[in-house]
């Protein structure tokens, strides 16, 4: 039996997506936030998008850096990914009140956040308002991952990594590591 | 101990994604795909998007329908998503071959997959460019949900439904319910 609703309250059905710390650093100004609405947008060129609120902090720091990282982070951090997410930087200095550690970036100027398993590296592309939230695009420039973390395609050993998954309203989940399966059809 | 990659071959770091089934019906013509290229995009107006390879059938069915429907399966359908992700409309009828049980939208004219613990129906509003593929946005005009298998506000009930998630190269796997967590920062 199904319920339907042509009122759109919510539309929380599409979780669990993976929290990723995505932040930027610009004119001495550094900010990260928790976000749960991103995904690849193409293959070649590796381009990867990340939804931003108009209203949040970290939304001015990336339109002036012009780039950003998107870190995304193991079921041990989930306290962290609530403080980077319900707290603002218009508020606070996150990275100080939460201990967030940050590591160099590669290529770019802005950081990564150290407790990854991991990150990219992306150039602005561009931005573009869809209802209340901009996408923002990312050239991805740098990848990095944690040793052992993935196998040599990227795949992720949920033996080694437990990933972090957001369900909506503050709930999180992660994987079940004794489900993985390979299904290629005949 | 990380390692830094840039030259980007692959960034399948983001997954786990859930798998829908997206797809629509134009001029008597009917086929869905497995995506796991998908984001929630606003609030409000709901829109949700989702790539489309411009080689897909799918793309152009869509394209043509002004209109489509995501679909939400279970762990227990990977088979189901193997399917409907490696093969192609372009060579077979897909719904016919696999045995895909359609259901009447309730909004547009486009079908629901009747095995989807949670559906969406989707108004086209806008189709751009990202690379090589396509983001498809959908005004979310009506959404519908398995009883029990979400609270009030729409939080999966990971005891009730293991939600499919694809980990990249035909790796799937689903959430632990045991380590479901409310956590709010203090």
């Amino acid at each position: 039996m199904k319920t339907i609703r042509t009122q759109v309250k919510h539309f929380q059905y599409f979780y669990p997506y993976t929290v990723a710390l995505v932040g930027a650093a610009a004119q001495g100004q550094v900010n990260f936030m928790s976000c749960a609405w991103h995904t690849a947008l193409s293959f070649d060129p590796p381009l990867f998008g990340v939804l931003v609120s108009r209203k949040r902090f970290s939304h001015g720091i990336v339109s002036r850096a012009r780039e950003f990282t998107v870190n995304f982070i193991s079921y041990e951090r989930v306290k962290l990914s609530a403080q980077m997410g319900r707290k603002s930087g218009h508020d606070l200095d996150k990275i100080k009140e939460f201990g967030l550690r940050l590591a160099p970036a590669k290529v770019i100027q802005s950081p990564l956040v150290e407790e990854a398993y991991a990150a990219f590296e992306c150039r602005l592309a561009e931005v573009r308002a869809y209802g209340d939230h901009d996408l923002f695009v990312g050239e991805v420039l740098a990848v990095h991952e944690e040793s052992g973390c993935f196998n040599a395609e990227g795949i992720l050993n949920p033996g080694k990594v437990r990933p972090l998954l957001y369900l909506g309203s503050d709930f999180y989940i992660t994987v079940d590591q004794d489900t993985l399966k390979h299904v290629v059809p005949e």
